[in-house]
């Protein structure tokens, strides 16, 4: 085990980093010519404009106000004096729940790392375990004797940690009881408060059965006035327009070069030419602006054509239907009830905010649907167990004697020194990182073939599964020895009762490793998530090659979102090792409080100034993020059994037993108590404040 | 392994009782005066009128016509003959659905009985592992050699135990899939073709929040007229009518001894008289019929009294209320949808029937249900593992040494030798025995406890602890050796992977055991049912001590139901035993048909002739009975994998995994295809047929 010496030069290092990204970040936002980088969610709310307009052109991209430069972290102040209400206006209600999970952590971590130090560090130190084993031939170090390991085996001073663990499981629950609340009563209200909106009338129906003698729209229309009279307003059919949108695309980047070229003309006072053959490189030429519009008029006609065909054409409906009712009472109604007696046509769920609709679900039949889910299910089961499988084999492929067996004719050019240790020291290792950044790519497209019909939905599932594999590979995958596969194995030759013992036994010799993994991923991770490397380079790269108009410098601004599907598992990971780490190694714990505060700041800052939100759901995610935060205490408590019983403290372990039971209990009042408020729509809601 | 010619004496045995039980119904079913004990339907329903009236005193008693005893199994095809129309009409759809339970069995088991006597016992048969291993010592019956066991370790044969392994599981799930269809189908037409009824119109609301301004009553009419303006008709608020029950009960016993004294008068012509004091042993004489015409006098005003006491004191009002609407429309929407922002009040569901309501349980609060069901789920653990504690305590008081011990006083009775072989033989094994008879009782205690609101509700519950029971302590209990607790401790020591083979290798050997649990359990068992002994003996006890008048007699009638939470659990258990056994030793299979074959034809005529349903649920438990049927389909096929493991089959096990997948799969597939036809009531269903 690293020494404290050790872990202080890490943190030094990842400070130190954390710190120059940092100032790297405060010079870089305060040029103009990064505005847009920096600051792209007021370019998209209109609020602000680019200031480049006036003064001189040094000024322009340069900010030699040396004041500024002084205050380099007043940004920090300004994230967190945004109140919460006006958060919710600017940026939605999801990003801000998505913060509270950042605030919980340290509203668990806070008292949580007082207690363990004011009783837990004490009673480590003050014992003599491993002055004993020494004997033995062991070293330790200081981070040892504040650890659990310190106790010495069948003593009693166990009793503190055990009476420790239930003091910490009730806080914990407090903790996320009062959240969940807080959170459905936001959301709730901001359901209840956002003014009159066409998808809180509107009801999305799924799996129409088709019917020969009628059209979907005039089923939908004869379904809706039979069952709900008082309260049908209208429907819209969904097609399927993708050869319409892609002429509509067309015709949008023709506009786009149009404009540019009518700049041109204006600039320049001549009119351009342009070749009309491949690339315009080859051809006739011809007057761009002409051309432009003759081209313009045609896609036009073309897109009306292609409209009228598909709205036309019973081939382009698809089994889907948006219904709209004369108040959200009717639409509660229809979203909460079953419509026939076949439960797996006319399905209805509250329609998706439109911007959240992934329209290329819509259509799927529900056996289709249990298919997918079936393969799918298969599918991650093997991805999360045996992905080091295929990258093991490129990994060989991409080794020296992997290249000179495939590619003997390449042994020239790999026998260069340089090139050699390149590809010793990078490449093998370049296939696993590939993998790693892909991984949430790969897991949304298993989400969209699952067909979940709204964004918010895929990005919970993908969610769910990015953590499972994140606790399998990397929080067992660390703790173990040998690949997923060969742990799976392990565990299945295994008695069910020494699963807790392995994991017990091997947690607080891991305690140095997964510090210096929040340092670097938590720590310094975060400190360069707002230096926004990636957009700046990008936005920069198509400033100076692509942009041609005001309208492709907005576009090529890449302001992105949250990714509740990448950074909620990566969130989750932290009160995993937190609440695992708590009653056995507290010297964990200031490393993840120093994350949460971090990471807090952070992406407040970044939701204010950067994020742009693709779709609101209202908090809808909050019951994945609470059952997580619940299996991970369960995780820790049945972690400590373990462990204790290698400590051969036999009469106190059974005492925690009580735990993971009272535990489960609370999770499922809680899924009682508040699961309901982000799946349904009560009714009451509906009428109290707006009666449509 | 007990060989063929055992196996033939037990089934000897066991038919001959079988046999010996139906005689005696058949002699017994036909005298008169047992004609309420083995009719009582038809009395309740009014279709039949004591065969007492007229003819000699001999032939009110007893049946002398020779020819009714000629044809004494004629009841069976009777019994049969009634179409399943008629019986919906006659006993209700649970017991029509019930009865398809063992349709099922049949309609599974006989083809599966057919392809595994084609196909695996000429494999096994024509194997020789039995004569190898004979050389080392091991004996072997005829039973064995067309079971598994005669197929040498690593033989390719395994491949057809595959195979039909697919054919099985396909097979179940398309049986499984078939009646799903055609009891929801059969469900939602009962439900909407029966008349009007007032639970149709009805919704139960629960845990409505207490209001210090308003009555309960108050508070309801106020809540759905502003939430259900257009379809809320009236409201009952549920009472706490204890002591009105109380009173009722003892004005209608007083009436009853009214009539008798009534009856006395017009046959002797003298007026009774009664003493007033203790058990009319004692106290002053007086006129029997004037002085309980006073009474009920007095009691009737007591009544009324209390009754509007109950209506007007707030105290006795509980939280919860049947709400009816004027359409079933409006019912259907209010039992479906979530009424406010708090999902934990004014909880509506459909109103069970008000024979199914359980109305002590409606008032429990939602925080005081949800440790209920904690408490309950803690207890039920220690039960199933730990039951044989106390009872071993028992036991041991109960032996010879115990109660020297403990008494010595006794030691002169005791040494008696009848008396002492009686408690050597029989008191050890009489305290499992009485906790084995009162287990239902206690799980359905254990329901109650946990607060479901209807009867249903209670006995499904119980059944799906008394399987869970049955399964580890009958299936388990007898395959592997030791108690439950200590069969639990094992399973935690040992591998995961080693549970199927530790069950794999058992099965085999217990194949004999099982075939004559079936026949006792299942053949005389079915048997005895229909002789309904303890019924007729208690018939026959109060005629002659206790009854009075004609409504005594009918009182005294218990036509009993069918007692799902009981008979269910009991079926499960074969189809269990069935599915496990079919490809491996395919013997089992023939005296599984009979026994559902038996008591396919015992209950049907129980349920036309005896049993009085309690209430009716139009078939709900039905996704309980095919998810256990599923459960039991997924033992077979690890069980399977495990017995394929120690045989060294090791190529050809693999194939086996993707069984339970598909399996799980499939009855995801019902569940999101048929459930919800179990749990919600369609809009469309409630129009269509009767828009109220």
């Amino acid at each position: 085990m690293a020494t404290l010496s050790d872990i202080a030069l890490a943190a030094a290092i990842n400070i130190l980093s954390a710190f120059i990204f940092f100032v790297a970040f405060a010079i870089l936002r305060l040029q103009p010519f990064n505005d847009r980088v920096y600051f792209p969610k007021w370019y998209l709310k209109g609020l602000r404009t680019d200031p480049v307009h006036g003064g001189t052109l040094m000024r322009k991209f340069v900010n030699l106000d040396w004041k500024s430069y002084v205050r380099f972290l007043n940004w920090m102040p300004a994230a967190i004096r945004m109140p919460e209400l006006e958060l919710i206006d600017h940026a939605g209600l999801d990003s801000v729940v998505y913060l509270r999970i950042y605030l919980i952590g340290l509203k668990i971590f806070v008292p949580i790392a007082f207690l363990a130090w004011a009783v837990l560090v004490p009673v480590n130190w003050t014992s003599d375990g491993l002055a004993n084993s020494k004997l033995k031939n062991l070293t330790s170090s200081d981070i040892d004797r504040i650890s659990i390991s310190n106790v010495q085996s069948g003593s009693q001073r166990f009793w503190a940690h055990i009476v420790i663990a239930y003091a910490f499981t009730f806080l914990t629950c407090f903790v996320l009881l009062k959240e969940y609340e807080k959170v459905a009563a936001m959301r709730l209200h901001f359901l209840a408060s956002e003014k009159r909106r066409a998808d809180q009338f509107t009801v999305l129906v799924r799996n129409i059965p088709p019917d020969p003698d009628e059209s979907v729209g005039e089923l939908v229309e004869h379904f809706f006035l039979v069952n709900h009279p008082d309260t049908y307003l209208t429907h819209q059919v969904v097609y399927n327009a993708n050869t319409l949108a892609k002429l509509v695309k067309k015709k949008k980047k023709l506009q786009n070069w149009l404009v540019y070229y009518q700049n041109k003309l204006e600039r320049t006072s001549q009119r351009p030419e342009i070749k009309t053959g491949f690339l315009g490189l080859c051809g006739a030429k011809v007057d761009a602006i002409d051309h432009h519009n003759a081209e313009i008029d045609r896609l036009s006609k073309e897109i009306a054509l292609e409209r009228d065909k598909v709205t036309n054409d019973p081939k382009s409906t698809m089994p889907a239907a948006f219904v709209s009712f004369k108040s959200r009472w009717g639409a509660a109604v229809c979203a909460q009830t079953q419509q026939t007696r076949n439960p797996t046509s006319w399905l209805t769920e509250w329609a998706p905010e439109p911007r959240d609709v992934y329209w290329s679900n819509l259509a799927i039949p529900y056996v289709s649907l249990t298919i997918r889910r079936l393969i799918m299910a298969v599918a991650f089961f093997f991805l999360t167990f045996f992905f080091m499988i295929p990258i093991a084999f490129v990994q060989t492929l991409a080794s020296l004697d992997g290249i000179r067996k495939s590619a003997p004719w390449l042994e020239p050019i790999i026998s260069v020194p340089f090139i050699k240790s390149f590809i010793q020291g990078f490449l093998p290792g370049i296939a696993l990182k590939l993998f790693l950044i892909f991984l949430p790519t790969i897991l949304m497209i298993m989400a969209k073939f699952e067909g979940f019909g709204s964004i918010s939905s895929l990005e919970r599932r993908a969610a769910a599964r990015y953590y499972i594999f994140n606790f399998v590979n990397i929080f067992l995958g660390n703790l173990l020895t040998g690949t997923a596969f060969q742990q799976l194995d392990t565990f299945l030759h295994q008695s069910a009762n020494e699963y807790p013992i392995t994991i017990g036994t091997a947690i607080p010799l891991k305690a140095s490793f997964f510090i210096s993994y929040i340092m670097v991923d938590g720590w310094a991770g975060i400190a360069a998530e707002v230096l926004m490397l990636k957009p700046l380079i990008i936005y920069h790269l198509k400033n100076f090659f692509l942009v041609k108009t005001e309208k492709d410098r907005e576009e090529a601004m890449d302001a992105g979102s949250i990714g509740f599907n990448t950074g909620e598992p990566r969130i989750q990971l932290y009160f995993l090792l937190g609440l695992v780490y708590a009653p056995v190694t507290p010297t964990v714990l200031p490393f993840i409080i120093v994350f949460f505060g971090l990471a807090y700041v952070v992406f407040r800052h970044q939701i204010i100034n950067v994020y742009n939100q693709e779709y609101e759901s209202g908090a809808a995610f909050w019951p994945d993020v609470h059952v997580r935060i619940v299996i991970a205490l369960i995780i820790s408590q049945i972690v400590l059994m373990g462990l204790l019983t290698t400590k051969k403290a036999a009469q106190s372990t059974p005492f925690l037993i009580a735990l993971p039971i009272l535990t489960i209990w609370f999770h499922r009042y809680c899924k009682g108590r508040f699961e309901s408020a982000f799946v349904k729509y009560p009714l009451q809601a509906c009428l109290n404040c707006f009666h449509g």
